[in-house]
């Protein structure tokens, strides 16, 4: 099996339909993998992933781990605090030095967007994007992929309603990515202050308020006319932070109007799914009762995210590994 | 070999005799595998363990660590700083995720009694409680049980002192359960401001300051009488910081009368032996030649420590795993 | 291949040259290791290296975790911050703890100098010293020997200038042992207030301003001459907050006499190289171009690090130990 025909993965804009259906057929061997008793091959034996987190995270980092300890790599994580990101090195400098160390694949996340492209202008090791600023988040907008296709056989021609903070919410930016070049509907629902500026005309600032360059999609600001015949629902996490930055007129008023409950789900179609990227603020953007309902899939989406990033771990490293 | 008929491990008030003597000598095993000049075992290929640290620790921590290294499972550090904790993740929520991930075993220290109970009664991978709150403290119990029969061939009918701060200690509950339920007679020895209510009436309340629901224990407040005929004295850590919260009216006072030195040590039996559960504050609750003199265990725990952990770890993955 | 005749590394004032060598040829075989497709090889398999860092670091942890890995020992990261070493343990019981636990060698990295040598003083694991205060760094040192020994075929009668903020450098301290042992000349480039007394008379204080122990070397304040005919220039990190203390009139002034730039290294041989130990200050003690230009071996000065612990790792484990 031959890899991936890129270095690195910083954003699903520039993958086209045939490689995301490629990195989802990987996963889908990845799972079986995961689904054995000893779940591990040796696919890396001897490859150094290296996390590298600018910002807090346990899914993501935690998934990464495993997903590079599964396929026998070595992983070794760094986090800005306790490393000599500390003392003011560049994130050019710090990532020379993880090649120069060994590193050949290194997983970044940094609060501020563009920060991978950084990276990856200035290394030879594969660098893949776990987070940016508002800007992307490709290997959940992939796990989400694969978590549809896995459902319902495809990804075309759904149509997927994304609720809440849209605007500071990377995995929006990447998911509206992957389902559009994927064939689906994707409709936007959030108050007019959560979401980008769909209509300025700064296309080139990638992670900034403004959309004018993401894809076409909807925006349906009622999430009760949103939701009607929708076939994935998908509620943000929706920071506390936001009310107190003047964003938002009440918590309250946020919830009755947008929190995804059971009334509102009966009017998506009546095999829905609900999807989170996680963590879950309960009783805000989503009720208890549908977090953890029947049609809720958000502990398949973590568990197909480790899958999802073996794959990615895998296909990167190209011809130079062996078959699975 | 077959498991426990355990998932969790949570505190030893629920351990059968059997059970606790099934860990040791699988434990006694395990000890052997550790003297190996490669002290490893394939048992736990393919497993994963998350250590789900909460609270500061270095040797619990790196014990479990190296518990799971030794026997080939994958383990993952987790703290509540720089991880999706500091996003006001709760304990449920973190988990299923960590379930989800592939963690098989979770192995949690939390400052609130109760925590660990809440995380199993959510997942259906193993927990094993490595410190709550003053709540319990079973793996620390269970290696000092290890350490006792040991050295003593058995651990019933032996006389255990143990000295200083019981009210605010984990370890010296779980040590009380486990120590009365093996046949051993405890004493305690300490200023009644640092004893848990013996005779109160609040035996519900797991961790709190009464101790109405422990096993049967004595009280000797006199440390030079509690520790005639002795062959166990074990000293517990005393925090600086009671002085200041006003449960004792002087460090120095409390060093003239609860201090083990050599002077006490003298009149227990002339083979009995020093313990601590670590970290010391020598010339504080013992004094240094004690702490390092030839009857001082307190390096035989922490190694008893690894072995014990590597019992556990084997025995609640049951027969999903292979022989040894 | 028998190790060293030596349990710990501390520092190089007391490395013979053929140890140096020693050291350096091994190294030589693990960079080959490095350069293998699959960069593992089985030496240290169920040995256990722990990274106890008091202090901050990117490159010299990772460097280790790497070196241990390549080797297939067990490496565990212990950062001060989250581990009882915030509840006060000593140097000399966390050591004791360690080893307790099974860890065979001990890396320590302290903010004081001559930490590294009472840890080694308590415990019958190897310490390595991996920076302690302004003392010593002697694993830098060796690989700065290698990369050196890598280029010219040699280290003798070569001239390498140190330019920067020796006194606070336990780069340089190291660096001068361990150049003067393998017979190069060693000039120090610096402002008079950031140089070490070499004149007084305390020979005994290792790791403080006075200089009188270290063996003899040349100072020449002026760059411009120190430089001419030079084989090595290492430039030294200058840290920003030296201005603040009152040991720099000014940084402007600083980078104007002391900035290693490319006017400056024409100065030197044709083929002269240009190291820095990192994390860089680019624009300040080095012009950017000359840290990426053609005569930088910053890069291979990383890689080789790898190499040389790995290759400490190894010797120090001694007869233990297979071939490679």
């Amino acid at each position: 099996m031959s890899g991936l025909k890129r270095r690195h993965v910083l954003d699903l804009d520039d993958f086209a339909k045939e490689e995301i259906e490629r990195v989802l057929d990987t996963a889908v061997e990845m799972r079986e993998v995961l689904r054995r008793p000893i779940k591990r091959v040796p696919a890396l034996r001897g490859k150094t992933i290296v996390n590298m987190f600018y910002e807090a995270s346990t899914r993501t980092r935690v998934s990464f781990e495993l997903a590079g300890k599964n396929l026998s790599a070595d992983v070794v994580n760094v986090s800005a605090s306790g490393s000599s990101v500390e003392k003011g090195e560049s994130i050019v400098d710090t990532m020379q030095t993880l090649e120069a160390l060994g590193a050949d694949t290194i997983v970044i996340r940094h609060s501020q967007s563009g920060a991978p492209y950084l990276a990856a202008a200035h290394t030879s090791a594969s660098i893949i994007n776990a987070g940016d600023g508002w800007h992307a988040h490709p290997t959940q907008a992939l796990l989400d992929l694969y978590t549809i296709r896995d459902h319902f056989g495809r990804v075309e021609g759904l149509t997927i309603v994304i609720v809440g903070d849209v605007l500071h919410s990377r995995v929006a930016r990447s998911d509206i990515w992957g389902l559009t070049r994927m064939g689906a509907m994707v409709v936007l629902s959030a108050p007019h202050s959560l979401l980008p500026d769909l209509g300025c005309e700064c296309p080139g600032e990638a992670g900034r308020a403004c959309g004018a360059h993401l894809p076409s999609v909807t925006v349906e600001p009622d999430l009760d006319r949103a939701i009607e015949g929708a076939d994935v629902v998908m509620a943000l996490r929706m920071q506390k932070e936001r009310q107190a930055s003047g964003l938002l007129p009440s918590m309250r008023e946020y919830i009755r109007r947008y929190q995804l409950n059971r009334a509102r789900l009966a009017r998506a179609r009546p095999e829905a799914m609900v999807m989170h990227p996680g963590p879950m603020n309960e009783g805000i953007e989503i009720a208890a009762d549908v977090a953890h309902g029947g049609q809720s899939v958000i502990a398949e989406q973590v568990t197909n995210g480790v899958a999802v990033r073996m794959a990615l771990l895998y296909l990167l490293q190209g011809e130079t590994v062996g078959a699975l």
